[in-house]
């Protein structure tokens, strides 16, 4: 009645010294069929916290049946993880390139012929079969898009993101692990999904449009998206099955094993309610669930090169006028402007994210937070 | 009879110490009226050759008279030439955000309903009137754009971006001085601009589609092709009188001032052909002007880590089966496979850039080159 | 009756875009006479809580008079607060050498001819005076030294701490601000040190041999022990009336205007015990000042290379056998190891410092603990 | 009679992703008796023509026999190599610590208990036997050193090095293949092996003290410099069996096979006249040898921030006065100082190195020079 518990690697990149780095997959089956959830973590280098949370739901999973399947990839991009520059990670971006690498998926929402096709030979078929269709068809245009990708050598930049595509392809669930800077714990959410991302009971959502901008999230639900208005102009309402969503889990740069407990619960519950796991974990917290629109959630520029000290934490309530940040910048002792300045808040808000380090360059993306929030 | 030389500061930035950066831009006003001519290098940081070009163009100017204005922007981005680890330059993107410098100039090619209206009340106007009211508009166009990104704090990405744009507005001729890795000189040129580019004498040239992708060419030659469309709907056929280019000066992190004197007169003869010099620089080359489509430019991508001896130069041909590079890597004497390997051309081309380094991820861009040239 | 405060300006280094870098020296005279106290902060780039404390400090000379005269050197090293490399500074050393920005101060010890001609004129005279007389020398040497630097050009490195040796020379104690990655507040105390330092109430001190190796606190520090040894063996028992300390005010990349506060107070405890202010600070902790010798000062270096959650909080105390840090290697699931494993205390301790990030290479500096501390 | 080659792997680090970082030594083993040369590539990661030349010699040991064996040790700081930022190579330096890697070898120079009483049992003794059983002391010292190195964990910086000694220990010759910036091609050479360093052929040699500086070369021979100290003392007149230097292959961040089929004559000329290989190889240039002492190895600091135009090539001679480099400042158009300067030779010289980028901030060290050459 256990899971199956099966790890694989796939070889993914040569350093220059020729040793080769590796995606690990474990892939879990439990003894009944059912959805198929995928999580990976830490596709920005830096953000480690989705790790943790993976280790702590492997722990989980090697003691608790769960129906259908889930693939779990932790370090799914260990070359950014590795580039340590001083102490801290250069995670973000290829540092070769500069491509964030969570804007390098492939966008399968304008293939229109494949999906137009597709929807017109299956319009009569049931949701199921048609998911299960579909699903083939994506793998197929992703394998393609990786033939293409390796025509002249491997370009490293789009093939992790196809690779990573392709794993999740045939999931239903799909659950990409991050962190903000110095941040709170918030979710993405596609428009679609406003109501259903509720069962992760998150304490803070941006809801964002149903379009593509090349992240994880976007690259798999876009598919769903499109099949959903060709299936539209045809005469037919279909409900996309399929749910994704960027899962931001605090502060970047460090883990938390006791802190990964409490996340795990909220995945826990999410799977439960999914039908995964059969009953709920006890002691996850509802908290009120904060939403903003993605136009809603604010990003204040730092307005001097200073040394920042941040004045509202992560998570909490500002009102229009509170001071965020105050700066000190010694070279105003000789322009006559006093060396301490502050920066307030133009209106009400959350604070979401803030800077991970106090010396700033003027123009720099200081506080990031949330307003007119609603519930 | 000499021109007026005026030099002034933009205040740009605050590093965290507190100290400024600036942008340092020299206007040169001939004694006659004429076009404009606007000069910008290494918005990219470790693109220097440009700024050599910039000074040996200065020193003409000191002496020789022109007819119309140039202006003169070297270091158009400080803070990425002044971003050095170790002993060379982080230059080519935001080291902060990973944005490329040269991908965040503003799109105006789309704000339909100003341009439309110009169009509108335009329509009768003559070329010259046209041209002068537009630039009017794009002027204001910027300065609201601006606005916008400093409402939460100065944005500098964008901001420093918008600002190069307001520098060009009032030009008739954009010339973006950039560099490659390790690299031929070449031209980028959109297509409306093919015939006209001739004057520029450069060896090698890329014909770049009329669409807008972020760059400095693009978002200053852009709003002329949107102008030209809302002409052609009201049945009007505008020739564009705008010329802008992105100007590739061989490779980067180095200056050469006897290359420079090269360059130079490829630029003093543009101008000679342009109106604004009255004699052609004797001793300028026109060598043959190979050119191919951007998607004929293709990019080798390393198909192994390694060290790697790159065989073909910069602006040499190549034929289908040459080794355009071949490889070192030891790692292979632990999997039965001989150290050395060869990367071969898929297709006959012309190299224009290569990788920096010999140290070499697998999937790195290694090789960039020309395929279906032709004159 | 209040101070007088004079800010000027060193100019220090040009950046490749041909802008200053430069120091800002804030001198601060008392009405009466009295000891000279040099305050510097952020010698490596990363650390910047010591500005928040001259900041606070400058505050309180603004409304306080002082006896003597105080020297404050905020942003002791702009070049290196400037590397900002991604989001953090990269800021312990010369990141175009790798020399350790405080190891590269000179060594005035060993210039024996001009101290032992010094020590044997000077033999019979008083005390203040010899104090007078020997900061001259000091500054003369540096003078020389500072010569010798800037034959063949201005050499960087030696460069700056030379101006800031210099800057320090005609002082009586030094207060070098520095910070920890993540760390409890210290204080490194050279021997001869040991009683005087509890003067400045600090929870941990590392007492560091009478020798040189680098830093400002031995390079002025050192000059005193050298006069002392050759009064000694002229047979003269001479009291050093020097004091030099490294401060470590906790952890890098931060500033906090409240724990400035707090930091102040032990700094104004200090400069009223040495007679510069009148009355003591209320409020001033004095905990318990733990102390150990440097050879107990030891250093955990990363076991594997992991995602490590740090168990240990700078300051605590832990016995051996205690799990200092738990590390996560999914590679570990491939050669049948777990996938997490501890870090344990070889002795008992208190931690002083762990690394700033959870992602580790094997070999780094993960821990750093007193042992054998004593009161 | 063809040569044995095997090849092990020893590992020496995992990165945060888990993967591990391995030595791959290649141990080739002659039919015949005879002396061990040790050669070792690219400890300073981005310095890569000697892993060509590693790989020239490993083509012609897999056909022509040696007499004695060699080590050859390619890549031998992988994680060095393996650190780029951008396009290039942050390898000179651990990025984490600053610590040189060329700097952090052991000094068992000063471990005199062991090598005294070694002199005093092997006074005796004749020259073959000295040499084994003194290797035998030094192999029993490195590992004892080896020991304390990971009493807390792996310390990576020293733990390489050792290992690195540890391979050199019973080796008669150790060649440390590097390279400069953009450089000429010279040996560092202690000044005991001036004479016999001809056998190399190089055109510049520097002629450094017999004293510990941290470096490979003199890590490996001043243990025998201090055993002929100790066997001095007692009377006996030991000649130095042991070779070692640091060998300068031109410039950083490239290889180039060809050259590297010229720099392979040089070492087998050299293990020819060590009696290592039978047959001289033709070809091989005996150019002039140039020589300086190690002082008058002179560095010129850039004396401004800006773009830099090299004059003189590596190799190049030139005279007091000449000009070394022109630099272009474009803010001393705001000081109304010309943007064009020189940096002119102080003496006559011999141009080893440059700075390998034209972007400089002053007192960077912009130029590397030989004067007092002699033959």
């Amino acid at each position: 009645m256990t899971n199956k518990i099966n790890k694989r690697k796939i070889s993914l990149r040569e350093l220059p010294s020729g040793e080769e780095l590796s995606l690990k997959v474990i892939e879990v089956d439990g003894s009944f069929e059912g959805p198929h959830c995928y999580i990976q973590a830490s596709v920005h280098g830096a953000e480690h916290q989705g790790n943790a949370v993976i280790y702590k739901l492997l722990e989980y999973l090697e003691t608790n049946p769960i129906i259908g399947k889930i693939t779990l990839l932790p370090i799914a991009n260990p070359l950014a993880m590795n580039t340590k520059i001083g102490t801290y990670t250069f995670g973000r971006f290829n540092s070769n390139t500069g491509d964030n690498w969570n804007r390098l998926y492939f966008d399968f929402s304008k293939s229109s012929t494949e999906v137009y096709d597709f929807a017109k030979v299956h319009i009569d078929e049931d949701d199921k079969n048609i998911c299960k269709e579909y699903k083939k068809l994506l793998k197929e245009l992703i394998l393609n898009k990786k033939a293409e990708h390796t025509a002249y050598g491997p370009q490293y930049n789009g093939l992790l993101n196809l690779t990573l595509q392709e794993l999740a392809t045939d999931s239903d669930y799909v659950l990409d692990l991050h962190t903000g800077p110095i941040a709170a714990r918030y979710l993405y959410v596609p428009e679609y999904l406003e109501k259903r991302s509720e069962d992760l009971y998150f304490p803070h959502r941006l809801i964002i449009p149903n379009e593509f901008g090349g992240a994880m999230d976007e690259a798999t639900f876009m598919p769903w998206i499109n099949l959903q208005n060709e299936f539209k102009k045809l005469g037919r309402d279909f409900k996309i099955p399929f749910e994704s969503y960027t899962v931001e889990l605090g502060s970047e740069e460090r883990i938390s094993l006791i802190e990964a407990e409490s996340d795990l619960l909220h995945i826990l519950n999410y799977l439960h309610l999914r039908g995964m796991i059969k009953n709920a974990p006890k002691k996850v917290k509802k908290s009120n669930q904060l939403k903003c629109k993605l136009k809603d959630y604010k990003t204040y520029y730092a307005p001097k090169g200073a040394l920042y000290d941040y004045q509202v934490s992560p998570g909490a309530h500002f009102k229009k006028g509170d001071v965020l940040a105050v700066g000190i910048n010694f070279e105003n002792l000789y322009r006559d402007e006093p060396v301490k300045f502050e920066v307030k808040a133009l209106a009400d808000g959350v604070l979401i994210n803030h800077y991970p380090s106090s010396s700033v360059q003027s123009g720099a993306e200081l506080i990031q937070a949330m307003e007119n929030v609603y519930l």
